[in-house]
């Protein structure tokens, strides 16, 4: 199964493009559009939302991703084997939570850089990588090629700098780690994170939210509210509205995250 | 064959993951997008729009559909075998269609409550029942598990009141069922109500239309029009505009269809 | 393997509509959405991207097209065999330019008017050819169908005029063929007839463009530049804007590209 990524937006014929080029050359695999709906040439975005749908697909998938600001210079394509999962695409970071993943758990990591034109289109335009080379790659690594085939291998890929959230007293010293088009602030901590603290008090540039609400529908609008996101990561938002334009803050805002309870119970001890 | 129906939103990568849960669990089903551009928590018109759509599909398709403004409360999941097709989502009237049309007809109908985790992803999010059970289901009835296993059998689905037009003197006296995006009124009368009817008059809101056009293109910008839709429901637009602005109306509003040419018929017999 | 091309809109329910009919009847064909977003009835717009968009497929895939300003309309439906592929959808030029390159490489071309309604679905909307008869002869043909089956053969399809540029002293005197949504102009020229000149200079409405650049990116908003899109046609660009609104032109405006490095050799002999 081959996933495909990119910021063509919907609709854009490109993507249609990219199956015709892996069907020729690998009639049976199965093809999903994860989205083409990334913010243009949002690398963080693309690398999140990758961290976030790749573990819900089966061993061997094949992610191929096109976010691609570098497209025309002389920034590497890669294929990467990250953990049990396949990924295609540019040297420029997208892959960088899987990779941490892949480390942190002891699993196979193995980076190639694409130079071996055996394996793309015969003519390769400067601006469309994602047909010339990267459906081809994907759809040889779908078809059984290995992938040492595609190119030397390297061991210095391009990592996105994904702040981590730093322990506090009784809590989380954490940030935004990225803002979406409706202005949601998705905030670097999950469940794992979060799921001892039992009255949380979160707090960012001065306001303080003093509970998690399940869903939505459990504010009015207009609301501040923080959630977990269907990814089980902490969203601070705007019930119906933005909270970066209502708090007036983007990512790397920093978000503390406490449990009062702990907090009184130690006071109280005193 | 799984379809989709939601509200997601066309390029939310959510109903990309949709498919990674389904190939994991039947790796050789076909998936189809019906579409994920259902008006947010608009259960009737995703209700209608099934009820369009299934009957193109073949049987033992599986349809999965999550309009779901109550993921997240006590509201029940469900499974069903309507006819010769299958449906999950959750209970709150989005088969109703397909329901009343296995009834009609005498065929199959059966309910069961989603309560066997077994057949769900082993964590469900409060707020993502589409990716943590609908999906999990789909595929395992996709491959070939008996709906029983799925939970309890239960007789009292929710059911949405969809209105039936009433017999009038010459024609009938009916109603809007839905206001579209485009402002288009879509009225409770099908081809098998209209086509006895020869010198066709309706009149929604004291405005009067005095027979059906084919297509759009037989009205100028602007014309209000009445014509059968593809899936051959009567519909009241204004050609490039807003019916529903245009008359000020919404559903539920009275629709009048005569036949005139019974009706000067009679009186001319008098 | 069929492709399908329309200008329903992203999101339409009726382009997964078109999946049920074409599985009921070839249940293992691959079924690409090539786009839904073609410009309503725009239909040089879908000529010239199934021209460019083909190629890139396997042979004998089927692409099925649907922009159809005269649907209910007498106008006729076709099959077409043209080089090693095949298409189906309205007779109104939508396929010129396989025609025409199936016509300059001397291979198969073969119309057939769609007649026959063995093989079209039972009922036919007049509002919605693509679902009751293109659908169902696509699926037909993937199946295995002879294409005569379909219908009489005919010689006389519609063709657009696509204008061809016409080589001048040291160019071409060529002209704008399309603007699409962004005011991007392409221009009909190809790589093979720029890849010679070496000191380009493009002149459109008396405005001089001296140079190609590799990428939107090598200019900076609000420039106008000259670049070979992915298709490796010749477009006129404001970064970030329009240069159909900026040049005050549309289709048809006569753009001139001469090698100034010729022109000098040349000058300076004399």
């Amino acid at each position: 199964m081959i996933t495909i990524t990119t910021d063509f937006g919907e609709g854009d014929y490109e993507a249609g493009l990219l199956r015709g080029v892996i069907w020729r050359i690998a009639p049976e695999v199965q093809v999903v559009d994860l989205t083409h709906s990334v913010t243009p040439q949002d690398i963080l975005e693309g690398a999140l939302l990758l961290g976030r749908c790749t573990p819900y697909f089966t061993d061997e998938t094949i992610h191929m991703a096109v976010v691609d600001p570098g497209v025309g210079t002389q920034r590497r394509g890669l294929a990467a084997r990250l953990g049990r999962q396949y990924f295609v695409g540019p040297d420029n970071g997208l892959f960088t939570l899987m990779l941490q993943k892949a480390e942190t758990e002891n699993l196979p990591v193995q980076f190639v850089s694409l130079e071996n034109p055996r394996y793309w289109l015969p003519e390769v335009s400067p601006i469309f990588h994602g047909r010339d080379i990267f459906a081809p790659v994907a759809a040889h690594l779908a078809a059984g090629l290995a992938i040492d085939q595609l190119g030397p291998s390297i061991n210095d890929p391009i990592r996105l700098f994904i702040p981590t959230p730093q322990k506090s007293g009784h809590g989380w010293q954490a940030q935004v780690l990225h803002v979406d088009s409706f202005g949601n602030l998705a905030v670097n901590l999950g469940l794992e994170n979060l799921q001892n603290l039992k009255n949380i008090r979160i707090e960012i540039k001065n306001t303080v939210i003093n509970s998690l609400v399940k869903t939505f529908s459990d504010g009015k609008p207009g609301d501040l509210v923080a959630l977990m996101d269907s990814s089980n990561h902490l969203s601070i938002c705007i019930v119906n509205g933005s909270a970066a334009k209502f708090l007036g803050v983007g990512a790397g805002e920093p978000v503390s995250v406490e449990d009062i309870s702990s907090q009184q119970f130690i006071e109280s001890k005193i």
